[in-house]
């Protein structure tokens, strides 16, 4: 049994989803780890993780859609906005979704479905640097 | 310290809330872990995990009801139809809850608290093969 | 290898978001794990746990309200209301967001970015006495 961590950023473009899937894998493979699980998590309050459909863009396009939907910039009643309109709505999109993503390892490998794939979910209209943590644990 | 890694399918007759509490608890007590974690991971991207009320079955109902309405397959913008109109929305509400639950054990048992239960949510209108997968590690 | 487990209970003085990083770093530190991963669970099924920004006080505010309106008491529909109209919205609310919460330990130090925050989010209007497991595994 062993437990590694290590850490890597990620450049975002602005609002959007941006798949980490080949990252996390070679993390895994590189640990050694048979039996276990990979804890994924990223270090901000304005982006989030969560696991997605990787197979068609248009999953994508309209889980964007949705989230623009769900979480209006001009709800009327947002005070927390002194880093402008995506403020306060960039963080509650992160709490609707994750901060970390859990995936079994079994046989070495991440037990990730066919059309799973690991995603960082940028909420800020601005880019910016993202810092996630890797935690591999198992036998 | 040791890792087990179980997976086991469950079959559902679509849309709703299927507990599998009992499963889970059979594969950790099995496990012979005293003190870690269960994660438990569904491999599928238009179905998803949540722990629940268990007692009351109008709570389920109501969620259900909750997820109709806050996702609604007639939006109007949603471009991810191919299998059909609950196509990107099973791809949503599959996003607003897990992929993962993780569960802490303690003296060999999983520690839901009394009214907790573990459920897959089947977002699909059409019966689906869904395959979990249980990682226990701990001592 | 180790694995700790810890309880704790948190009283709450109704709907609202409160703040427990304290406890659990001083959980993780106790542990003596350099190494791994530390699972927060709440045993409760109305009320969640959130990573949130723990700077600024607006941004709770701005989310708590978002939550009010998103599901709201008087949205027509809900049926399990036996302990009030705030019984099924609070386990929806609940399941919008989560139970437990997993953050890597590196350094002997629980991984958190410079404004994340572990909070119990309450979402009955009545006080209650919430219990929390901790679970800490690593090397």
């Amino acid at each position: 049994m062993k437990a590694h961590s290590v850490s890597f950023e990620v450049q975002t473009r602005g609002q959007g989803t941006y798949e980490i899937t080949t990252q996390v894998r070679e993390i895994v493979e590189s640990s050694g780890v048979r039996i276990g699980t990979a804890t994924v998590f990223l270090q901000h309050t304005s982006a989030s993780l969560i696991i997605f459909e990787n197979a068609d863009r248009s999953a994508r396009v309209d889980l964007e859609a949705f989230f623009k939907h769900l979480v209006p910039e001009d709800a009327g009643y947002f005070t927390h906005t002194s880093e402008g309109p995506d403020d306060a709505t960039s963080h509650i999109k992160m709490v609707l979704t994750r901060s970390s993503e859990v995936i079994p390892i079994a046989e070495g490998e991440l037990q990730l479905g066919t059309w799973q794939g690991i995603f960082l979910f940028e909420h800020r209209r601005a880019p910016h640097q993202r810092r996630l943590v890797v935690s591999v644990i198992g036998g």
